[in-house]
């Protein structure tokens, strides 16, 4: 997703958009305000901006969700604290999140342009759609599932919906899935990664259960549109997929500008 | 680099270090202060941040610099305005700048750990560089051009000698060279690219001519050390370079992860 | 007004209403995370905002507004460029605006809670209002114009009718009779201070006019409803008021915490 | 103070000068480049800000600081967590802090521009302050104690002595008088209100005391040298101090532009 001022978060939230002002520009060197360089005309722009880091496209650090208060690798939670994250932070991730990547097209696979939000994708759909895709997941790779919720939510304006609400996605029942393939990260075009709600004794299970028990990075908002498109065409649907994290230190989550390259 | 709330800026500056902060923490989790999903001890950290985007490791835009009132493509300075770029944003770039790569590591090739701070390099001492390396520089490469200058300063802790100071680098003389050779963006591990001060009759001709007239996407205070050891040890020198810009809407410069991949 | 992080901004907009998080706090001073001053249980909080000047109860520079490319004092408008106002910044006013204030409540005197969103209040009303509460105007007063319209919004959460959006308040005909009577500031329980639309030939009269011509200080999102009310139960409508802005060095506009002290 | 983003932090800190940047400029309206009102050079400056709420002039919340575990009125300090501070927060003192104030300038009184750094004011230097200037602290005053370090720092640059250095000022042996005299709030011209080292068993004991037990109210960065001249000249030492703070919800502390009437 593009860093923009005005969504996702279409109302006030925890969450705050990027929200970028400047302190130095072009219309200034044109009014004669900018004297950097000792010549007229010639200068240069700067600016700055406030984001809450899981604002957009990002990956939840592994100090993201806590659960029996531990996080993964069996680190207390408070390790995480208003420093922020001592252990498990997004900076360990700077040079990872690059390998083997593999899209799997759920809704395209299901003929719907967004599956709707109450879709839950099970287990037995996810490997209908790698079976018709004619692709496998190896250990070490990165899933990117494809609900096509995020299109929808953006050809319809609908961005109050997309922000802890209702969404398609997998379920709890694909950890031990992820689990048996040695998937190293997951991510989705959705809000959460997950189905929401979880119709399950847990909420937020792939948080809870993915992020804390298995260290599973999981990736939200990423947009797979154009991907799903390429990948149609070209009936391949492995691809390497670059996708390194900002190395914030300390930080539990992090943007990150995903690169599917064939 | 890092994204460090304690460098590269050292001194308040019109380029703020990123500030992280946190809204929510595994310690509110252990203090039993939060309550997000129903059950004791489950729960999540979040974290905001502000920043200057040009702070760290980034790509200058295309409009983050004018000379003679124009910024790229004859575009007047005044569309890079309080509300950020109409035209050469950093976002048109969202999906560029990944292809191949090449390591200029001149230091290493003079011998020495870092550069001296009045080091221009030449384009001599490139094109042997080059040449000791047994790798040429082709249309659409991205060259990477290693002084030593940042590693320095991060040994030595002498930050304050790093922002705006005097620092090796190419200088205008290789504008003509880089034109010729088609190369798409160069970067090097130093403040500001270029050798300065400048010892030309334009200060930042790389910036001025490079960005403003040729087009030239300049890359700063990118992390080349490891890079450099690694190319040293299997002699290849050339390699596949993703470094899309997280794409801030508007925005003269964006932080970035580079990551090459042999 | 609080400085709230969810209103009066309810959608995006290029005012940011106060985000504030957290780098110390209690919670991790109670999980064992705080070790500030080398005792169990002995430590501090600390936190940080990011915020538009001009998000919640503001003075508005004499910088802030600008007519025929000029400002205040016949200052050229890019004397406010991308550093901020280099003339007739907010910080001038570090000690001013203390002095005799009166409240002319004028939905007090119609008789209504707040006037109706198209309520141009005119000087009839004004003198009126005046009049009826038994009290004049002075010169170097600060003027305080209550509509009930802030109250009325907050009342019916109606906050995305508050933002540029038609409001009641005071017209362009009452800039004579402001300037007559020698009025140092004004300030009023609205968005934007004036009546929205103008119903002039020019937008935002008050500012452009009474900003760029007169010097006069224009106060935007004043609480007034519990001001009015002790000044109908002990019928005196004037009063010290101690309204000085937050000196930000530069800004076009600043925060306030105003008090009436009788 | 004025909100500086050079001072009072010159090295990184968990504490950040205020940072502004801009939105929207006049030497935009100069360059043709804001259409706000549909005429030419008819436009506004917006601009927005990044801070720590103690960064500069501030009174502490009595959420600020924990002894014990505990926090003021007995409330456990957890109740401070990431969303902020559910009790004792900055805003409950949204209309507080304006009352009478008394200077005890402490400096002039012992004839030195300013109190060294190591230098602890006593009880019977307050006093002897107090008795020379025919003044004296009744209940519920606001008490302001003029050390002249801040002015000293400012005079000689010396900013990095501010921080977190040795300072002089009140130690705990006076709080047992501050009780006796039931002072409201204290302030004082230097970065911690209290003089430290603080020679106790208990670091900041002002603080841990102070604030956690007696609901003192503590201003820290006041500028008091000006006042201290009126005071010396007309030789009134009590005046009316209206000094509420800003009313950011949830705070542990907020800036404030305090101002003396006489």
């Amino acid at each position: 997703m593009d860093l923009d001022p005005d969504v996702p978060q279409t109302k006030p939230s925890y969450r705050l958009n990027p929200q970028r002002s400047m302190v130095a520009t072009g219309a200034d060197v044109r009014a004669g305000r900018q004297a950097a360089f000792g010549l007229p005309g010639h200068g240069f722009a700067d600016d700055m901006v406030s984001l809450s880091l899981q604002a957009a496209t990002h990956w939840d650090a592994l100090a993201h969700c806590f659960h029996d208060y531990r996080m993964y690798n069996d680190r207390p939670c408070e390790l995480v604290d208003a420093k922020g994250a001592s252990r498990n932070a997004i900076d360990v991730l700077r040079d990872r999140i690059v390998g083997r990547g593999v899209l799997a097209d759920v809704a395209g696979h299901l003929g719907v342009g967004a599956l709707p939000a109450d879709h839950h994708v099970t287990v037995a759909e996810l490997e209908a759609t790698l079976a018709a895709q004619h692709v496998e997941v190896r250990e070490g790779d990165v899933l990117l599932v494809r609900t096509g919720h995020l299109g929808r939510i953006r050809r319809e304006g609908a961005w109050t919906s997309f922000i802890e609400c209702d969404e398609p996605g997998l379920g709890h029942d694909s950890l031990p899935w992820l689990r048996a393939r040695g998937v190293a990260a997951v991510a989705a075009d959705n809000w959460a990664f997950e189905v929401m709600p979880s119709r399950y004794e847990l909420q937020l299970p792939m948080h809870a259960i993915g992020i804390v028990y298995m260290g599973l990075v999981l990736g939200e908002m990423f947009e797979l549109d154009a991907l799903a498109a390429d990948c149609r065409e070209d009936g391949r649907y492995a691809f390497l997929l670059s996708a390194p994290p900002l190395p914030f230190k300390g930080a539990v989550g992090a943007p990150v500008n995903p690169i599917a390259i064939k």
